[in-house]
């Protein structure tokens, strides 16, 4: 049986603070005010997720606990991120579980290296690669802001030039401009029969890094789409989101045979 | 640094037959002979994933690792099962990862259990609800197959009558064709702050449902539908296949709040 | 053999003023100046449709010839219209030919009837019904501005309350919040075994509508949705518009019986 | 004021005879029986559209009058055929109405056709080019069938070769396997500042006849694609049609200006 006493807020917690008006990522510390356009929120010294808190202007407010989507959408960004409606899926057709050693090029604003984090857990680990000294330096802040990652290997190397200097990962996600380039050293990190994974904006980029993977003893390949689309339940009635995100990038997928040549 | 050494196989592992024409789970036993339209193959004492295997009518085929879509695809089914393009979306908003204390009604087929339970590990619990004694049995037939995952609690349980009889969850997910029911039970169940979710093939169940949300002290209400295309790149051009999944379900999400009345 | 001497615009001819970053509707005036951001634009006395035009800041226009999506998108608004992408398969649903003689309410901004007027052409007739004379009255002036259109009967009418006042139609397309409300008399003022079409912009409308339909006679009852994505071909690659709209409507259309009864 | 008399059915008419499980397209024929499994149907001498029809087995069907889906949709097949999700973006983008004077290649089974046909009217005039004798004779049939058409011109021609001997047309339509090749003739065709369109499975097709078209003076490029699901309004729910088509095509739409040089 698990635990239904209070589950107080520690200093330092992450929380949503949520109005049907907004939606704010913070961070507990007692006593702490929060200003909003729906008025000033207080947050007292015993607070659980899952309370109400009363604005300065009478709006109540809820204390709930951040998800993922929260977590990763809500990182600082100095890149565009991947968003859920792909992470989700990277996370199955990567078979990304706990206890996995996974990759990743680049870190980003580190949204995903958040995601991959979450789900693989201490006995797991994330080696996150990047190329550039302050994305690796704001994603770590990103992550730090979370939690306590120790399991969050972040290196800064240019992969394409370097390699990735380790062998032996169950999983491998590209997040790039030009993964073509990185489709070799891809080969020689991977475990057997596991798989590669990449977000490309555009087509000619999936292309040639299908091209590549085919070249370098990738199999199994396979690009998706992936869309979403909110339905709002209005008193005026039913219907999807008028306006909203028609493409972010196409994803592709393959796995590594132990042949490194044109299959 | 990981090992880069073989990783044989060993009895019982799960792995994928591959061929362009053909896509087998197999689990391994030493010796063993698979019959396929493209002739006989044969699994030798020391296989890796990743090697490639020729049939009887030399056609190669490789054994790759099988990741999640895999393995919750191919799940004997007695039931319809939740595909990748939704359990991918549903660990993001429900914040399933390693280590968490989750739920799910009804078990149906197991796959979305299977995926719960790769997800949260050994460390986590994965309660699953259901009422048909058949369905429960077969998906942990599906499971068992797949793996041990003694973290799964099996649950024969009519949960509309019963409750979960739990209490402490971090996440909840109902896949029942009437989840409103089912709602003032789950917000007992659920730690507050949290978040429940649910499937519904149909606009009117999300409505009733949605409807119960908001009645039970649930907040943060949203429902999206996801799509995903396959892109065919081919020496002969590059394009979405022609055709295929349009609709399976609406998702519904929203977070418990500590105030199990209307909001 | 038609004619390929240049097409000289008339006094009042409508034209689209291209350029890559901007496309203006005009009407054709002699000498007439147009101010945009990219300079002065001046149309001298001889201009043919596919002509460039120089601007005072050296940027190259083109004189193009409008098409239906320009001429039905551009009218002066009141209301919300009804886009191509549902204006297409309207024409076809509802069997809109030259010739043809339908009906259309209400009248908006005239974006519809603008379309029927073009298809159907002089040998043919539009009945457009609009309750409010201002909307009435902006989309005569929309449509004045592109032509004459004689065949074009502007009738300010409560159909609701009055019906229609004419039968015999070959097709009848309602555009208006409760399409319910008319049905019985689109059911008197259309022929039989003839298409009536709606748009609604929520699922709750479809169904009342769709319920209504039944009950008066209606058959082949069919709902549709029609999303649109542009896809950009640019130097640095090829993908679909990041952002644009993801619903506007759900069509319904079904076929008048002979008996105006619950089928 | 339009006659409200019963229409009855001549000779050679068609129409649909529809019942929810089954939507056929016939000819009339006095006293002409048809078998279907829900029994014979016999067709008086006195029929109407819009008029039920009891089968021997006591099913009872109705007479419809076909729209212009029906006709496009039900041509006898050649080859694959335009659908109404594009044809009718088609007409509204190459502004074809009334009293147009327009082109097609090619005619492959004369679905276009007829829709382009029946736009045009008798004051207008529809060219179809088309190689292949065999698909020209068919959809020259199938369009028979349906009435007379005095006002489609039939041209067996390699247009690629020969080009297409005609100017001054108000709008062109390209399907064909590779309309880049005919993007030049197409200039020659046209009038100035009208549209030419084409639909093309493929992305590489898209693009080539894209730069094409930008290489031979035609501006305001645009690509799109158009998705149509059906919404199924049942007692049980409602909910999008579970499967269907994902994919036909891109449409690729410019304006020709009077410089045949890259713009």
């Amino acid at each position: 049986m698990h635990s239904s006493s209070p589950d107080y807020l520690k200093e330092g917690d992450s929380f949503i603070l949520y109005h049907p008006e907004g939606n704010f990522l913070l961070f507990y510390s007692p006593g702490k005010k929060f200003h909003t356009h729906l008025g000033e929120v207080v947050f007292s010294e015993k607070i659980s997720y899952g309370d109400p808190v009363v604005s300065s202007k009478g709006e109540t407010f809820y204390i709930l606990h951040p998800n993922m989507v929260d977590l990763s959408m809500k990182v600082k960004r100095k890149t565009t991120i991947i968003y859920p409606k792909e992470a989700g899926l990277i996370l199955l057709e990567l078979g990304v579980k706990c206890g996995a050693v996974v990759g990743e090029v680049g870190t980003g604003s580190g949204a995903l290296t958040f995601i991959l984090a979450s789900v693989v857990g201490k006995e797991g680990k994330v080696y996150t690669f990047e190329r550039r000294k302050e994305f690796l330096e704001n994603a770590r802040e990103n992550l730090k802001r979370y939690g306590d990652f120790p399991w969050v290997e972040w290196v800064e190397r240019d992969v394409e030039v370097e390699g990735f200097g380790i062998t032996g990962l169950d999983a491998l996600f590209l997040d790039v401009p030009e993964p073509w380039r990185l489709v070799s050293h891809a080969f020689e990190a991977l475990k057997g029969g596991r798989t590669l994974g990449s977000l490309s904006p555009n087509l000619e980029q999936v292309k040639l890094t299908h091209e590549a993977m085919k070249k370098e003893g990738f199999t199994r390949l396979r690009v998706y789409e992936v869309l979403q689309r909110e339905i709002m339940i209005r008193p005026e009635g039913t219907r999807p989101r008028e306006r909203g995100i028609l493409h972010t990038g196409y994803l592709l997928f393959g796995e590594k045979t132990n042949k490194k040549e044109p299959l």
